[in-house]
């Protein structure tokens, strides 16, 4: 790809707002220099602020919008008042207008996706788009998806989750063909809900672009053992979340042995660079992104309390899938597995 | 109580059976001598093993039993094979005939749900019987149900879990009025699946002897925040699985780290105290048990593959929670609120 890659930002969505997201695009331009940047909020507050990056500054161009969606505002709320004039609305008509390849906002998640899916609409028959985030594991990185854009899901859903997860997964980790488990409560066939049995059985009988692992359980998520991990948006956020915390409470513990005696603390300056390597690893800013999948354009959310080094994150993710193709494989991708299902099928 | 407490062990049991549940009765022994314990299983294998631990032995009586429950058995097949001349089966009997005040096994966990409800059955007219787990928080233990027993649950399951966990930690903690959550992907009202919405509303609204603290998510379980968090079993199940996976996997990353020059291997042996405190901190043995609730008696199920220490925990656990009267306080509870809704609206 020789024309920069177009990145369009909702300004103002965040907790720290436009600090963050121009603070966050000038260090993901010093990575990914064949960039430039649409930056949607109002120009007013932006403008001083971009001015400070002057690298980035001959790379953006700024579009005013009046209102911008507030973190706490209902999806139906947000609609009707910033449908069509919001920042975050307009950083998403951008891809849909094709000004844009990709559209970045650490704005209020329930309403960036109810945008998202009435501005760009979904792929093919798709009636759910997810959410997949990347998981560290301790052999390489996963991806894990719904992590919360629906709760519930029935076994076609299912299935279409592991088909888009596998696509974001060819475009991420250049693998032809995929590994993709089903999280359940055990791994014995008998165990778990009927609709996860279901979209089993149809990923073992049915040809797919990925391999299909089996069932895996919460345990698994850190192990590698696939490389994408479906389930249903509830609990795929329970688990993302009680990750989060967990490794934050280990955090918690390891400082709290480290400071026990006089001992521990003159060994822990010894050691002190290892301590840094397990806070850089564990650092959530380093694997920050959202990727709403399953649209007609690719849209990344990423974390509202991060910073500009998190928000930078969540561009680079936002960079790669875009510079992979990924909604293009995902929508070939889909079609293809209708085709092979028939519609009567799909449909039931 | 100055009876000795009574504890029924299912000695075959386990990944590792009696080697494990009579090492671990020891253990438990030198910590709790006011008990006595009912062995049941196969004389031929317990009778040796006991012999080689005295004190335990003078405590013990065996019953034998021809039938021992597989750890892969369909909780169907297991109770065609061995319902009334099982181990698992003669382990829990002994509670219900009033000869044990607790019944632990390391078995099968879907058998013994199974066996236990089949014969000890279920208080009131609680339909779902429910797994509770000791959660560990940066603050203080905690306790997390449904982890399994049961997928789905809908709004009076999810209420009388709230009561039974209440039970446990009223038994548990010494708080008459401990504070409940309910685990769910947001905490503003309008988030989630309408069965937790409608838990809500009935917490918010009834009289309770425990306090509704409001929605909790993911990250927030290791923070101590309430000290019950209820969900249904399958989110619950993978919220556990997913910590016990994150924690090891913080452990592998905190591993390297300390292994990657000789500088930090040096710091590391310097704090090696601090290592070790974290190591106890972190060991899963130190807090192993999944207590049965909402049946006529007391059921504690044992991690399959921990080792006596392990196992310990779990007898150490069963008899806090006997000795505390917790299926007596349970049962009061959940009759009490079935008294305070009526008949008709517990019954819709």
């Amino acid at each position: 790809m020789n024309a920069p890659l177009k990145i369009s930002l909702d300004a103002m969505g965040g907790d720290n707002g436009p600090e963050t997201v121009i603070g966050g695009a000038d260090r993901s331009l010093t990575r990914r220099p064949d960039t430039e940047y649409l930056l949607f909020g109002d120009e007013p507050t932006i403008a001083p602020i971009l001015a400070r990056y002057p690298a980035l500054e001959k790379k953006s161009t700024i579009y005013h919008t009046d209102v911008s969606v507030k973190m706490d505002e209902k999806p139906s709320q947000a609609l009707r008042r910033g449908r069509r004039n919001s920042s975050m609305w307009k950083a998403i008509e951008a891809v849909k207008k094709g000004e844009a390849d990709v559209c970045i906002s650490a704005g209020n998640t329930g309403a960036l996706m109810a945008m998202a899916k009435l501005c760009l609409r979904t792929v093919a028959d798709v009636d759910r788009p997810a959410i997949a985030a990347m998981w560290p594991t301790i052999r390489r990185e996963g991806i894990v998806l719904d992590v919360g854009a629906n709760v519930g899901a029935d076994a076609n859903q299912l299935v279409d989750y592991a088909v888009m997860g596998a696509a974001m997964a060819r475009a991420l980790f250049s693998k032809s063909r995929p590994v993709i488990g089903l999280l359940n409560v055990g791994v014995e066939e008998i165990k778990g809900l009927d609709e996860i049995k279901k979209a089993a059985s149809i990923l073992r009988e049915s040809e797919f672009p990925f391999d299909y692992h089996g069932f895996v359980e919460g345990d698994d998520l850190g192990k590698g053992l696939v490389d994408v991990v479906v389930t249903e948006g509830f609990s795929g956020n329970i688990a993302l979340k009680t990750a989060e915390g967990t490794a934050k409470q280990v955090g918690v513990y390891l400082k709290d042995a480290m400071t026990r005696s006089w001992m521990t603390k003159l060994g822990a300056i010894i050691a002190s660079s290892g301590f840094q390597a397990l806070k850089r690893k564990m650092d959530p800013r380093g694997m920050n992104g959202g990727v709403f999948l399953g649209l007609n354009g690719l849209v990344i959310k990423s974390h509202g309390g991060t910073d500009a080094k998190g928000f930078a994150s969540a561009i680079d993710l936002g960079y790669d899938m875009a510079s992979n193709g990924l909604v293009q494989r995902l929508s070939a991708d889909i079609l293809e597995f209708r085709q092979s299902l028939g519609t009567d099928e799909n449909k039931e």
